[in-house]
Order: C-alpha cells, then structure tokens, then sequence
C-alpha cells in the first residue's frame, strides 16, 4: 500500500505562482501570515537549528500549532553567486501532527523568497508614516520580490536601487519595468534613499558590514533590515539602532541572528505579532525612526506551506512522491519488504 | 538551469535492499555506523529537535562532519499501529556543506528500522558475552530486523519471541521462518529470555512500562533497550539500571529520552564510540550486565544516508527531483520566475 506525499517542484511553484500572479500571491502569503501572527501565542516556537561552517550555514526551522507541524530546510552561502549557484535554496515540509505523516514537500527557494518579501511589506504596512518611495540597498535575488510585495501591499509607487555591483542594479531595474513602479538606478546608497519613506536593507555579504551610517537616516523612515540575518552578519550602524524602536519576528532568534545581535540582550524590542494583535504600539509618532530586524521566522514558512497546500488542493499541480512506508500489516514492514523481493532473504543474500 | 536532487522512493529502498541481500546491507551499515563512530569528535552534535504532541513526537535529526550535513525528519506515533498506519516514518536528506545544496533526498523509514538494528547488533559485538541466544521482547516493526542484524553481525542462532499481542508474535515468527534462524515464540516475558545471552527489548508504548524487573536479569547478560526513546518512555524497572554497565551513543540526548531518564543527570555512563576507539572500557568480566541504552543518533542516520548515496551512485535506483531552483544568473530568481510564464506580471494578475 502507498502513502503518497504531494510534492510541489520549482517548476510547478513558478507556474502556480504565475498563474495566480506574483502581486496576488504575495497579498494571500502576508494575509496568511497575519492571521498565524494573530494566532502567535497556539505556535511551539524554537529558534532556528543552525549548522554553521567557514563558508555558510544550513538551517532547519521547525514549528508547529498543534494540528500542522511543518519545517523548513534553508541553507545561507553567499560565495554561492560567485559560482553561478543561489546563496538562499529552501525546501520545506508539512506534516500531519495526529499521525506524524508528512502530507506536503516543496521547493521553497521561491516561495521563501515571496515569504520574505511578503512579511517585510506587512511589518511596513503596520509600522511605516508613508510608503510612496522605498529605497533597496542589495540589488540580488530578494530585491524584486521586496519591490513587487510592498507595491502590492504597502502602495508603493517608486522604487530607489543600489548594488555595488552595478549590474545587480540593471539586472533588478529591468526585471521591474513593466511592474507599475517607477524604477530609479541609483550610483550610491545616499542617492538611493533620497525621499525614500521605506529603506530596504538587503546584501548579502556574511560581515558586519555597515549599509547605512546614522546620519543616512532621517526622521520617520521605516528600516527594514532584511540582509542581516546570522551571526556576525548585520548591516546597521550600531547608532541606528538606539534611536529606532525596532520590531521583531521571534526574540531569541533575533537577539542571535538580527541587527541586535549588536545590543545589549535586555535592550527593550516589540515583536510584530504584539502590534498586530493590539497587545503593543507599534510607530507613536510621525518623527519616529522603525526598523524591522527581519530573520525570517518559522511561522513565516508554516503560514506559506499551509497557503501552498491549499491551492495544489484546489488548484492541483502537485506530483505524488512514494516517501512513506505504509504496509497493509503496520507492524509488518519487515514483511512488506520480504515480498517485494522474488527471492527469499537467504537466498537473494550473497554471503 | 535544473539542479536536481536524487530521490529514493520507498519502492526503490526495497528493491536496493532486496537486491543487495538484507545481511549484506545490515553488516554494511554496522560497519559504516562504526566508522563513523570512530571518527566521533569530527561530527556537530546536538540532541535531536523534538516537536510533542499529546498522541505522539516529530523530530528532526542534524549532524555534519564538516563537509557533508544530514538530516532526518522522524515521527513516533504509538496509536498510528491501532489505525494500519506505521509507529515511526522517517524521511532524510544530505547536502553539501560547501554548497548548502541537497544531494541526496530518501526515504528514512525502512532505512532507520535497519540503522536501528545494525546499531544494536554493533553495540551487541562490542559488549555482550556470547549472543548465541537473543530474546526480543516486543515484536513489532523493528523486531524482525533485529533478529536478522544480530544473525549477521553477532552469529545469534536462536530468537525467543514475546509480545502482549501473540499475533505480533505469530507475525515475526512467520517472517522470521527461513532466516536461518531458529525461532521459538514464547506466551511470557520470563520463558522468552529463558537462556538468553542479550534481551532486546523493543515495545513501543508510550509510557514508563516495566518490560523487565530485576530478578529477570542474569549475570553476563547484555540488555539491548530500543523501545524507551523519548521522555516518559521507558521498559526497564530503575534497579536493573542501578546495576548495570550503562553504555549510550550521545548521552545529551539519552537524558532526556533514553532509560537513564530515570537517574540522576550524573549517573555515569560510557558512550559506545569510546568503547570503539579504546577510549574507555567496555564490558569488564563476564557476569556484568550490560545495557545500550539506545535511542538512536543523528550519526547513525548520517552513515546510513551516506552508504545509500554509494550506492545510489554505484547502482542507480534514485529518481531526479526539481527541488532547487537554480537559475542562469544566480541572483536573478525574479527574472527566471518572471521567464516561466507567458504573459508579463501585470497583465496575468488579476486584479
């Protein structure tokens, strides 16, 4: 007997998500995130499993709300650009917590991606004063998908890029004509906040680089700090972030992988799912400078697997894999082995 | 650009195994097992990520030795048998750590019921006295593979079968007709270990059950304990652990799921892979009772996925999965989601 697992390939995520339209995709992933943040205390949270080595790490992040568990394999290696490969691949898995079957693999190099991008615009969508113009330092893989979820979800209309690679630049400008927003390239990161509501961090180099300096910043901008994302790895100058009144996913992830990772531990933060839910303030003033010290949290990808297992339901698109013994005997697995050879075990035994 | 993964479908596990000779793969995995054993410090350890539920466990189980990372997912679901559904499935995944990409994606479930038992067959050849007669209390999935390891790895002849269920029982006994063995089913614990050199207990109750009591256990006798694997979860009465050998594989983990849950946190033990290396003793004189209190280690997994990836190279078997994305331009995820449809972002999105 077959217990058969749905398996969603890059190929059948690229053509859901085409088929339902990136903008419309990224809209149900932040709607299905803020109804799991809404629901944030029904979660098991843990921070992310990490296995670091001198060149990346690779991450299992696990949650469950009691009825679905589900987990994420993702893995960070930034000199992956540098030989063609991506620096963020992600697979992910649901599973059934009654029985312990899994009931969905998928690719999730995508769907993380679209993930990141969605919480980023819903963090913006309850911190931010304006999001007419938003600023992207790091013109790599998230970029576009930043770009198209808070135009989708935030109304953004103008977008301000710089890479230091001017060709990362290029490459995001010309994947986003054609989007609605107006694209500006920009030579240096001081030109590309100009008049920007939103600055969006998010390079990928594992240093603590410093993207923005204190005086970059003006009164009111919205921070979304997206790059900096392990440890030894953030973006902000340290000045930043004492005087912004920063929000987080998860807390202990974050004092561990965020921007804070700089702070002292006991230095005061808001978790986003408090201002959601009405348990915190989020912004208080119009002069006030947020950052959003993203990581990317398991209740992120929880909320994207359970959306992606609700429209191959509908919608199909998924190919069956044979993952899960099932013999028609539980206790008998040794049997169902036995039988699926044509031999007896002592004679198909060499030895 | 596809960068596949190799899958070992359930199917293509069995007939591997089938093909190769069940002995012949037990005695290769015990002997990868213990290579990896050896070289026991090179590894990451952790104890395994255990989400619980009231009606069972899912884990996830991560090792890496630097160059490779494996992990398993892994559910035990006790009340899964009373549905025809199996108490433990397993799936697993290695990848490269220079990389962060799978390499390989498999099946766990058959192939943890044979880790197990080559595991407690190892432990068995490095500390029992005679394994001529095993009695194997508990006669569920595992114990047919333990009886088959122990026959290959240890030279046992005769198994002594008891289970609550005597259809259990009748089950092992007929699957285990033709092994070689000689196999006596038995109607109590006590004539089941009636002679026996090694008492494998391996019940799957989720519940400090009291499989064996003090005065059941003779001098020299090597206590092989799989069925307690998680907190709350044990077979043996406290006094048998009072007085014996205590041997584990990595006692941060075997605290809080193995039989010495019922000690206290520095009761001493040996972990096998210094009894392996010479790095402490492992059973002193005949008449000790010895007991591997197994619950089964992320390094098990690791070997035996490493093993199946020799031999899905070697062989074949695996099928290609469009797991990971990998477009042309690495940092140009959006245009290559973008390319796979027909109709540019705007115009397919609805609204």
């Amino acid at each position: 007997m077959l217990n058969l697992v749905p398996f969603v390939s890059v190929d059948a995520m690229m053509k859901l998500v085409m088929a339902r339209g990136v903008e419309t995709v990224l809209r149900e992933l932040a709607a299905e995130i803020e109804r799991d943040f809404r629901r944030w205390p029904a979660f098991d949270k843990t921070p992310r499993v990490a296995s670091h080595s001198a060149v990346g790490v690779i991450e299992l992040m696990p949650t469950s709300d009691g009825e679905t568990y589900g987990f994420k394999y993702v893995n960070g290696h930034p000199a992956n650009a540098r030989r063609g490969m991506q620096t963020v691949t992600a697979f992910g898995v649901l599973a059934d917590v009654s029985t312990g079957y899994p009931v969905l693999l998928s690719e999730m190099t995508i769907l993380t991606a679209l993930r990141t991008a969605a919480t980023s615009a819903l963090a913006a969508k309850w911190l931010s004063h304006g999001a007419r113009t938003m600023a992207i330092i790091g013109n790599g893989s998230q970029a576009e998908f930043q770009a198209i979820a808070f135009r989708a979800i935030c109304g953004t209309e103008e977008v301000r890029l710089y890479d230091i690679d001017p060709a990362a630049t290029e490459k995001c400008r010309r994947n986003l004509s054609g989007s609605g927003l107006t694209v500006t390239a920009c030579t240096s990161a001081e030109a590309a906040i100009e008049g920007a509501q939103i600055i969006t961090t998010v390079t990928a180099d594992k240093s603590n680089a410093t993207i923005l300096t204190d005086n970059m910043v003006g009164a009111g901008t919205h921070l979304n700090a997206v790059g900096g994302d392990c440890p030894g790895k953030t973006e902000l100058h340290h000045d930043i972030l004492m005087r912004s009144s920063i929000f987080t996913e998860f807390t202990p992830q974050t004092r561990i992988e965020g921007e804070i990772q700089q702070l002292p531990g006991d230095h005061p933060v808001t978790e986003l799912w408090e201002v959601i839910t009405g348990a915190a303030p989020g912004r208080r003033s119009a002069p006030e400078v947020t950052l959003f010290d993203s990581v990317g949290f398991a209740i992120e990808d929880f909320a994207a697997l359970r959306w992606l297992h609700r429209r191959i339901t509908e919608d199909g698109g998924a190919v069956m894999l044979d993952m899960v013994a099932d013999p028609d005997d539980a206790r008998d697995l040794y049997g169902m082995l036995m039988r699926s050879g044509s031999l007896p075990t002592t004679a198909a035994d060499p030895d």
